[in-house]
């Protein structure tokens, strides 16, 4: 990663809650630890409310209050499977899946610096041939590069002051 | 991402704090809201107290703790760069900088999803090429892949029940 030296400052403002950042903005959806692991589940198969709170081992309203908003922000779907009792469960939307590149993102950089001695708990795959798969920073014209090429700049929806 | 039925439960079990699952640990070091911004930030070019301070607007005392947290795990670095009164900077580490990979990913997947019409804030470039580059998933055989190819599938460092 490119140190931005020049313009880097004070292009963030104390106005990050509003269209300034879209890391601030993201994780005003997503940033919450229960949040995340939520999606994380989503992704590994994981539909039903009781799946979900025994996956997570926490109390009831904190899952249906953090299910309702992922339903609220258009992550997760919400269906019902079973009429009686009334049973529900979850099914991530397209911008709910494509939340797996940040997720895995953060599963690749704990296995290399956090992961235990007996290596990565999950690996990702290549479907198709069965490769690994890593998230990378890709450049359109160039393909996959790596961090120290890669820069922020200001773009459209910046505004400075 | 495929669906990965039939393993998924119960690989996770209620062990997600321990080796089991990289995300939940990296969350452990970077899942707090205020830390992620300020690892944001850090990837802008921001090294001193008072420019994290200006830019999240939050409490010194918190920041001063956000801080020491990522001085702890790793991932910035503390040094003094002025004796009287002593005044000290930041800066990433390598893994430090491994993290612009899923913030770009979040930042991304919020210009996509959650920025407002004047479109992203910040454009990620190669700097070689000039090309626009994104956060994705990469075959280590194949190249760049989309989520739909993607699978998530058990490590080594796996442990069912």
């Amino acid at each position: 990663m490119k140190q931005v030296t020049g313009y880097a400052w004070p292009m963030l403002g104390r106005r990050y809650e509003g269209q300034q950042c879209s890391v601030a903005r993201t994780l005003e959806i997503v940033g919450e630890r229960w949040t995340l692991l939520i999606i994380r589940d989503a992704l590994l198969g994981l539909r039903r409310f009781d799946e979900f709170q025994i996956s997570l081992g926490i109390a009831t309203n904190v899952l249906t209050n953090r299910l309702s908003s992922l339903v609220d922000n258009g992550i997760l779907t919400r269906s019902r499977y079973q009429a009686a009792p009334p049973r529900f469960e979850y099914h991530l939307t397209d911008p709910g899946r494509e939340l797996a590149t940040p997720v895995l993102a953060l599963m690749q950089w704990g296995d290399r610096h956090v992961a235990g001695r007996r290596g990565a708990p999950r690996l990702v795959r290549h479907t198709t041939c069965g490769g690994a798969v890593a998230e990378r920073h890709v450049c359109a014209d160039c393909g996959p590069v790596d961090g120290a090429e890669v820069a922020i700049v200001p773009g459209p929806g910046l505004r400075v002051g």
